[in-house]
C-alpha cells in the first residue's frame, strides 16, 4: 500500500466521478483512483437515446471528460477498461482485470458506484445480432453502427417505461416503422389513463404502432434478428430494442458481505455508508430515502447519482454530509410532449398509509390570447383527510419540467393543497397564464375536499 | 333597497369579477352588482402590450366576457360605463354617473376593486395627441388606432419598469425606431447589473436605443407630439409611451373615511376586510401581505388581484377565507428572453432585517449536448447567517417562469440554501439539465456560506 491514504471508487460516470471529484476537493492529499469497467469514464448517460434521433448527431457530444483531462484538471487517477472482480473488505484489497492481465489494488476507503445493468432479453434468440439494450455509451455506439444499414425497415421496442417510449420515438424519427410492445395498460408504465391516452396518441401520430398486452415468446432470425414471436403471431423486426428495466449492480459488494436493502440495492445510510466501515455506495447501485414513503427504495436516477456521489465522496474524505432524499421526480420527452411525474400515485400513496384523492385538470401553458401556448394536463394526488399534496403526473406541450419542480418543492415542504393553491407563481401572457395549471389543479383539489 | 341582500362590487376585470363570481357561487340568493367605469368589464389586462406587437393581432382576443354573458352564465348584474362618484358608508349608498345621467344605489356589502391608475405624464405637453399610457383596454385601443399611421417613424418610451421594457420591445417589433428613456442604472428597474446587461444587450439587438439617466423636461408638438425635450437635447418622437408606474385608485374609499396603509393603498386584513364593517378591497387598490418582509406592502399583480378578489367575494358572502400573502414574483418577456424575479433583493432583505449574500451563476437550460437549450443566469439572494433563501433574479432564453415557481415555493416554505440544493427536480436532456441552474446556484450559495 502506498504511503498516501487511498480512496478507490469503483465505477465512473455520474456517481463515481462526483464522488472522486468531491473527495479530491476536500482532501488534496488523498490518492484517488477511479476504476471503470468500460472504455468511457465520463458521459451523459440520460442523453443516449436522444442523441440517436438524428443521424448527424454524434455520441461524442455526450462525452464530458477523459482520463487524461481528469488527471490534468482534477488530479484523479481514472482507469478505464478495468473491471473489479474481487473485493476483500478485511484486508482492504481489490482484484482487477484489465487488458494487460489481472492485478491487485489496496484501498483505505472505498466508494461503490457500480450502477445498474439493464435486464437482458429473457427469450430464446436474445443474443441475435440486431438485438440491443441501451444503458452505456458502448451500447449506444453499437446501436449507432447498426442503424445506418439501409435494409433496416422495422424496429420493435419491448418495454413501456420512459426508456422504451423514448426509443420508440427516436427510432420513428430515424424513419423506421416501429412497434412498441408493452405490458400496459399505462404508457409510460404506471401512468393513469387520462395521461397515457395523450402519450399514446402522440406516438401514434408519429407512426408508432402500439401493442399493449403483448408478451414476447422468442426472437428469431439468421445472421441477424428477423422477427419477434408473440402469442398473437410474429412481428417482422430488423432491429429489437429491449427496455425491460434495470437491476442494481451489486455482485461485488454482496459477495464481500455488504448488506443489501429489501430492494436488492446496497443498504446505505443518509451519509451513503454501507454496512462495513470505510465503504460507501452511491448512485444506481444504492437505495435512496423516499421522503413521502418514509423508507428506503430503489429509484435509479442521474440526479440522485450525482448527489449521492458527492455525499459519498465528501464523507469518504472525512466529512459528515447527508444526501437529501427524493420525492421521485422523473421527466421525459415524447415527440412534442413533455411527460413526467413526481411523488406518489394513489397506489403508492395508499401503501404509504394515506387516503388519496385525485384532481384532474386540463389547462393552457400561457395566456390564452398569446400565440404558441400548449395544452397541459395535471393529475394531482392528495391526501383526502389532511389535504397534503402527495404527487402528480403531468403531460403537456411545454412547461412540464418547471411545474414538476414546483411540485417537488411543495412535496419536500409537506404542503397541503391550500398552500399549493396559494403559491405566488409567475404570470405574464407570453410565458405563463394568470391561473397557472398547478393552481387550477390545487383549486380543483380544494373543491373536492370541500365536497363541492 | 331591494328585498334581496345586495353586494356591490366597484370595478370589473380581475379582482372585481373574481369577487362577484365567488360571491355568486357561495350565495345564489344574493343580488350581485358590478359597476365598471369603462366600457370593458372582463379582459386580460397583462396581455395588452403583447397584443400590440403584431399588426394582425386583435385586442378583442383579450376580452374574456361581456355583461350579457356574465348575466346569462353567472347571474351577475354587470354595468359598464358606470362611474361611482360618491360613497356613504353609514347609509350604504353609492352615487353613480353613467351615460344617461346620475343615480344612486344601495348596498349591504361592498367590494372595492378599483385597481390602479398609471402615473400621468408630469411634463408640459403631456396631453398632446400621440402621447399614451397603457393600462386599460381603452388605452390599448387608442394606441392601436394610432399605430397604423404610415408617417410614424420614431417612438420614445419613458420608464424602465417591466411595462416600459415590454413596450420598447413591442414597438420595435412593429418596425418603429424606439428610444427607451429610463432612470437606470438597472433595466428593468431594480435589476442588478449582471442581469440588466443581458436585457440591455437583447433590446439593443432588437434596435432599441437605450438612454439611461435621461430626464424628460417637456413634450413638444403641434397637431401631435413631435419631440421629447431632455437636458441632453431633443429626441424626435411621433409617439410617446409613458410608463412611469401606477398608483392605487383609492379616491372613493379615502373620501368616505376608509383607512389607507402606509403605501397609500387600502388597508386590509388577510380576509380583504377594510376598516369599515361589510366593506372589502381587493386587487391593485389594496395592500398585500409580503411573506418575507412580514408586513403589508403595495405590489399590484394580476395573480394577486384574482386571488384577493376571490377571498373578498367569498367573505362578502359570509365565508371566512384568507388570502395567502405573496413573495413578490414577477416575470416578463423581452424579445427572446424571459426576465423575472421573486422574493427580496439584497436592499429589501437588509431592510427586512436579514444579512444578505449573493450567489450568481450562469448555466444551461437543457442537457449540454441536446440542441435548442439556452443560457440562463440566476442571481440568488440568501441570508448569510441562517442560510434562508430570500429571493432571486433570473434572465434566460427559456424556463425562467418555471424556475421562479420553484423559488416561490421554496420562499413560501422558508427553505434554506441546503434544502433548495436538495430538491429533487426534473431531469431529461431535452427539457432540463442534470444539475438544474437553481441547484447550481444553491450550491454556489452553500460554498459561499462554507467560506470556500
Amino acid at each position: 500500500m502506498s504511503a498516501r491514504e487511498r480512496l478507490v471508487v469503483v465505477g465512473g460516470v455520474a456517481a463515481g466521478l462526483s464522488a472522486a471529484s468531491q473527495a479530491r476537493r476536500r482532501r488534496p492529499d488523498l490518492d484517488v483512483v477511479v476504476l471503470e469497467r468500460g472504455p468511457s469514464v465520463a458521459y451523459g448517460r440520460c442523453g443516449l437515446a436522444y442523441q440517436l434521433e438524428a443521424a448527424g448527431r454524434s455520441l461524442e457530444e455526450l462525452v464530458v471528460s477523459t482520463p487524461e483531462r481528469l488527471a490534468a484538471e482534477r488530479d484523479l487517477d481514472v482507469r478505464p477498461d478495468t473491471e473489479v472482480i474481487g473485493l476483500e473488505l478485511a484486508r482492504g484489497r481489490l482484484w482487477l482485470r484489465r487488458p494487460g492481465g489481472e492485478g491487485e489494488l489496496g484501498f483505505d476507503r472505498l466508494v461503490l458506484a457500480t450502477g445498474c445493468r439493464p435486464l437482458p432479453p429473457p427469450w430464446p434468440g436474445g443474443a441475435l445480432p440486431g438485438v440491443f439494450v441501451l444503458r452505456t455509451l458502448e451500447h449506444a455506439r453499437a446501436l449507432q453502427r447498426y442503424l445506418p444499414d439501409r435494409s433496416l425497415r422495422r424496429a420493435v421496442v419491448v418495454g413501456g417505461g420512459h426508456l422504451g417510449v423514448e426509443l420508440a420515438d427516436v427510432l420513428a424519427a430515424r424513419g423506421l416503422r416501429v412497434s412498441l410492445l408493452y405490458r400496459g395498460p399505462g404508457l409510460p408504465a404506471g401512468y393513469p389513463p387520462e395521461l397515457s391516452a395523450r402519450v399514446e396518441a402522440e406516438l401514434a401520430r408519429a407512426g408508432v404502432e402500439l401493442r399493449p398486452g403483448v408478451e414476447v415468446g422468442a426472437l428469431e432470425g439468421d445472421s441477424r434478428v428477423r422477427q419477434v414471436v408473440t402469442a398473437g403471431g410474429a412481428i417482422e423486426a430488423d432491429l429489437v430494442l429491449v427496455a425491460l428495466g434495470v437491476q442494481p449492480e451489486v455482485t461485488l459488494g454482496a459477495a464481500a458481505g455488504l448488506r443489501l436493502g429489501q430492494s436488492g440495492a446496497y443498504e446505505v445510510d443518509a451519509g451513503q455508508r454501507c454496512s462495513a466501515p470505510g465503504v460507501f455506495a452511491a448512485g444506481d447501485c444504492a437505495e435512496v430515502f423516499h421522503l413521502l414513503q418514509g423508507r428506503w427504495v430503489y429509484l435509479p436516477r442521474g440526479t440522485t447519482a450525482n448527489r449521492q456521489g458527492r455525499v459519498a465522496g465528501a464523507n469518504a474524505a472525512g466529512a459528515d454530509e447527508r444526501a437529501p432524499g427524493v420525492v421521485g421526480t422523473a421527466v421525459t420527452r415524447v415527440c412534442s410532449l413533455e411527460v413526467g411525474h413526481t411523488g406518489l400515485d394513489e397506489h403508492a400513496a395508499r401503501a404509504a398509509g394515506f387516503d388519496p384523492r385525485v384532481a384532474f385538470v386540463e389547462a393552457h401553458t400561457r395566456g390564452r390570447a398569446y400565440p404558441g401556448g400548449r395544452e397541459i394536463a395535471v393529475r394531482l394526488v392528495f391526501d383526502g383527510p389532511g389535504g397534503r399534496v402527495l404527487g402528480a403526473h403531468l403531460v403537456g406541450g411545454e412547461g412540464v419540467a418547471g411545474r414538476l419542480g414546483v411540485l417537488a418543492a411543495a412535496l419536500a415542504a409537506g404542503f397541503d393543497v391550500d398552500r399549493l393553491a396559494g403559491l405566488d407563481l409567475a404570470y405574464s401572457p407570453p410565458v405563463a397564464p394568470a391561473w397557472d395549471p398547478l393552481l387550477v389543479a390545487a383549486q380543483a383539489a380544494q373543491r373536492l375536499r370541500a365536497g363541492g
